[in-house]
């Protein structure tokens, strides 16, 4: 059969071959043929498959070898011992070391079926993880992955949970650390639910996919890098959890996906970033200190000193969402014309770094804006976008952002009391974001401005006239941003049942 | 591609393309062409189809009616309403029967992947069920399939919960009731990871597919019958929640699956037997009264009198296991030549039934021994093998068994002093059974027999040389009868680590 599954193998056998083997749907098969052995999942035909006849997909085609009319023989095979450890898992105990790394072996080894994996990352989220499992976990994705040799002392990090619209913040983080002289091998990924990940907006100004030597390279030349770290293979693991995460709209890896990659990058200080509040991912103080005393002591496991800052998260972070916008807004902010919350937030996250690190220890915040005033986080960051491909000398206006766009007006007077993140990233997506790295969202209104009816609340841009118009329908049904004269005046957050059924927008950033 | 799921349709997409659409793998999209539209899931390849190109599998192709060439459109969608309610029991809510409709109408119309299938199937293991949510549940399971009206009144049925070997009560307990003047129409399973279903066994003496209007003709002129219930339609989500329930080895749907089937064919009173003991699936008779409390609080919900009868499991009922055996022996005992277990337990339990029906208030168990001894039940059973199409007057030599056999042989003096349940049954499966029919194991002793070195402690049988071979080898693997001189010579039960890794036996019967 000409098609992969990206995971484990499929056969295909008729169902009365099946029957005389013992074989259902999704039980194993061992496959031989060439001395090669092949492990596969078993499904059932009636029809596409005669007796004695079985059809092979490409990963076991490749692996055995074989071409078509070729005789194979087939055994059944047990489930491999990590589907008895997920079965513990779910039927509630604690998982050993040696057996998450057994799972996450088979997982990186593709053993492991959907249903296997589903139930797996299940169990995860309804019977958590203790903090011994968290490390185990974390431990045994940076052994099944590669690690990054960064020469050097004081290789630092920075991280942000996600979940707000808008946030350049490691654009602005990396060169003001890397100015200060500290090493900061920056990865990011991609965005998954998001308008943009990190590595969307930098690829806007320079190439991300780098391999390790290029990013060995750049680190050295200049200190830092801004790269896609998907291509690194470093806590490989991840990606095939996310791959079920994603589509059940659950994250219970959270703390050993970020974990075992700042590992396995060499990190030795690293600075969570926790954006919190209605709408974002995490809702309160309380589950954001919660959230960072367990950052805390997971890196003390994996020696790893953390800090976490918790941050406010109920609007976008500066005025720009999608990829290119968002580069724009960097390039300001870093050149002095910027947003104020984008630096505030940038300084206050460095600043908590410096003085972690003991580079400044009270005034961390101010010595973070004293870099970017002087120039040379701008300067720096210049350099970064260079050393990795870039150009170097780019300007704002350089970077074309979409040709359709549409005015969002308010259709009355008061002030903006509440933005809806979710609903805002979803425009954007729905604009073309972040694949259309032109696309996106600018707000002109902020919460708490004042509006009067007309008053442009943000502008939509899209490269494509179809896309702009699906964004602007979803605008009509989420109604991103409240506007009222004061909170007092209406005390309605929400009615159930509500119109809008099942609006799932999930966050899901790493 | 020329294959099926059996589930979901399949396509497959260009990345790029993917990528354009923000589409990644598992997400849904829906296929339109020639006013036919289609859901499918979305796989991902860099290879097999180059951009605007799309490849689907058969069930896709079908419901569109195209062909090689065809344009299609593809759009993204959303995931089901039942995801969202999948994602709320993980987080632990509690579901309306509302939502357990639209899951298992979505289950039943095959709308879901095998991720978010398994991903409630172990969210139900790991939070549990409430009895609302059991009751919902067997009612939409219920409300999707179709359901048998026989006429008459005193419908009546049995259920075992299973994990006994041997265990072939049903060919007794129906014959009796039936000649007791009881309507009962029974349908059983195929064994799925045991030696022998109900439905298996009985395949021996009479055809057991039975079609809806067939069953009626068969139930009208005999009072009973013993069928598959796999081709009826009745709770047709249940098949496909066996499907996942077993590569994962869990059975958090035991309840709504029996209980639902029950009610869809018209139960009115049904008796549910609980074998219990080590090496049982139910290890003690605290939690087997737990269960039977769940089982009569159901019944009350749906209008169903249950009774209950906890039944020693900790050894095979009788001494033959596997269809042909099994069927010889139940002959055996209808002829008033049976093992003693067979008939006491068949009877207890059809005296349940006659107590709780008022038939005999106080003496139900010999009620139903009169009936055997009087030769009235196997005279009721060969009438209702004639009338499924069987021979009525079949001998017990006439149904032929494995011509491959070995006999294993003590190696000690003592007594017989465990057996185990699950590694007779792993022994009979490797034989051949239930596929091969002729195939199982007959017991030459049981619990509490004394043994000489030599004596045959049971003989293995199979249809094919290689199968006995595999058979023997995990004798010698698994050691199933463990002999000693007394409970108190040997106090070591098991010691772990275990040399036999993972040996996942595991009997799902329904």
């Amino acid at each position: 059969m000409e098609f992969e599954t990206g995971g484990l193998g499929i056969v295909i056998l008729n169902k009365a071959d099946a029957g005389r083997m013992g074989l259902h749907a999704l039980d194993r098969v061992i496959l031989t043929k060439n001395h090669s052995t092949a492990v596969a999942v078993v499904d059932i035909t009636e029809k596409f498959a005669s007796e004695g006849e079985i059809l092979t997909n490409m990963e076991v085609t490749e692996i055995l070898k074989i071409k078509l009319g070729d005789e194979i023989e087939v055994i059944p095979s047990p489930a491999p011992e990590s589907v008895a450890y997920i079965r513990q898992k779910i039927i509630g105990s604690k998982l050993s070391q040696d057996k998450m790394n057994v799972i996450v072996r088979d997982v990186v080894d593709k053993k492991l079926s959907d249903i296997e994996m589903s139930a797996f990352v299940t169990a995860l989220e309804v019977r958590g993880l203790s903090m011994d499992e968290v490390e185990y976990l974390s431990r045994a994705m940076v052994k099944t992955g590669k690690s990054l040799h960064i020469p050097g002392k004081n290789i630092v990090d920075k991280h942000s949970i996600g979940g707000i619209p808008g946030d350049k913040t490691s654009m602005l983080f990396v060169p003001i650390v890397a100015a200060a002289g500290l090493i900061i091998p920056k990865t990011s990924s991609r965005a998954i639910t998001s308008p943009a990940g990190t590595a969307d907006r930098m690829e806007v100004l320079a190439p991300v996919a780098l391999t390790a030597e290029e990013i060995i390279r750049v680190v050295k030349k200049t200190g830092g890098c801004l790269v896609w770290g998907g291509a690194l293979d470093i806590a490989p693991a991840d990606d095939a959890f996310i791959k079920i995460e994603h589509p059940l709209g659950i994250d219970p890896l959270l703390l050993p996906s970020i974990m075992s990659k700042k590992k396995a990058m060499g990190s030795q200080s690293v600075v969570i970033d926790i954006p919190t509040g209605r709408g974002a991912k995490i809702k309160t103080v309380g589950a954001a200190t919660e959230l960072a005393e367990d950052f805390v002591e997971l890196g003390k496991r994996l020696d790893i000193h953390i800090s976490c800052a918790i941050t406010f998260g109920e609007q976008p972070l500066g005025y720009c969402i999608g990829p290119a916008l968002e580069a724009r807004e960097a390039l300001e902010a870093l050149d002095n014309k910027g947003p104020q919350d984008v630096v505030n937030k940038a300084a206050n996250i460095v600043g908590v770094l410096f003085e972690t690190m003991g580079i400044d220890r009270h005034t961390g915040y101010d010595h973070a804006i004293r870099i970017i005033k002087s120039g040379k986080a701008d300067k720096k960051f210049r350099e970064i976008i260079e050393a990795q491909g870039g150009n170097g000398k780019v300007k704002v206006n350089d970077i074309p952002i979409g040709e359709h766009h549409m005015h969002v007006k308010s259709e009355e007077d008061g002030r903006i009391l509440w933005m809806k993140n979710g609903e805002i990233a979803s425009i954007a997506r729905a604009a073309g974001a972040p694949r259309d790295k032109e696309a996106g969202i600018k707000l002109n209104v902020k919460m708490g401005d004042p509006v009067k009816k007309g008053t442009t609340l943000f502008t939509i841009y899209a490269k494509h006239a179809n896309k702009l118009e699906n964004a602007v329908k979803l605008v009509e049904t989420y109604k991103p941003m409240v506007i009222g004269k004061t909170y007092t005046q209406n005390m309605m957050m929400e009615r159930f049942p509500t119109e809008i059924k099942h609006r799932r927008i999930f966050m899901l950033e790493r």
